[in-house]
């Protein structure tokens, strides 16, 4: 099937918030989503963004049941390693389950790929939950690795009061 | 002890990959670090810089016997969780041994965590090393959470030659 890979821009924010729902379902975290169509077009498309995105489209004849012919998205920030320097971290890739298994979910990641080299990073980095052995086995078999289990590497996070309680002086 | 918090510029560069050696040793990665003193001042302080820096300084009187004064550090970046939206990663947190338990690694956190709220951040991420259980405490008492134990992430990685062969098209 014919698809295309593009830098995001503002006009897709809608499907970009539209398939970060639909992520989070396939994840059974949709309840965490609150981020609007809003956000996305103020922290990523503003002076200092926050994130980029990558979209995949698919040519009209192939556009799904609801119309939708952009069906795939990665989002990316650069990072860095006080180890290894510049990194790029991926934040999302998705690709609608009815556009699976075509190499889409690939191309986009070689696209960040692509771009984190170009940009002098050494390292592309990114989350998973455990639980997602189909996401695991793809990513493996690209060469990535498991720094938890190797490295014994955790995720920390603060929010909420706990966040405005550490911040006080 | 007197100490003070500051934002780190180009000169603490040398300082900075001074600690960040030490850092790694003590977490028995030295091997791993590929970084610069002139990787630090290019890739933090030059115009789109892929970092920020935090120094904790004590007066000349209570320097070290090598004659530091300088003697922690806090590198974070901005990044974004496409359910939350803006974040703030913390890459690296460190005080020097003879100057622990006096507050100061409280202090450079509580700087980052406020200047993440300044931007509009809702997290303060980072990672950790799941042998490292006296800093595992010290997190866990300032309120921050295990989301590898609790929600099952992992974290990933590419680099290398298999980053390169990811990124061909």
């Amino acid at each position: 099937m014919d698809f295309s890979i593009r830098a995001a821009n503002v006009d897709d924010c809608r499907d970009i918030a539209r398939m970060i729902m639909n992520l989070a379902e396939y994840e059974k975290m949709a309840d965490f989503v609150k981020i609007t169509q809003r956000d996305l077009e103020q922290d990523g498309f503003s002076k200092n963004p926050f994130f980029h995105g990558i979209i995949a489209e698919v040519p009209e004849q192939h556009k799904t049941e609801e119309g939708h012919t952009k069906i795939g998205y990665a989002l990316y920030f650069y990072s860095y390693s006080s180890w290894s320097g510049r990194a790029v971290y991926m934040e999302d890739l998705y690709v609608m389950p009815e556009f699976r298994g075509k190499g889409i979910g690939k191309a986009l990641m070689s696209k960040v790929a692509q771009l984190g080299l170009a940009a002098g990073c050494n390292q592309l980095n990114f989350n998973i939950l455990d639980w997602n052995k189909s996401s695991m086995d793809f990513y493996l078999s690209q060469g990535c690795f498991n720094i938890t289990t190797t490295m014994g590497y955790h995720c920390m996070r603060c929010e909420g009061e706990a966040l405005k309680h550490l911040a006080q002086p």
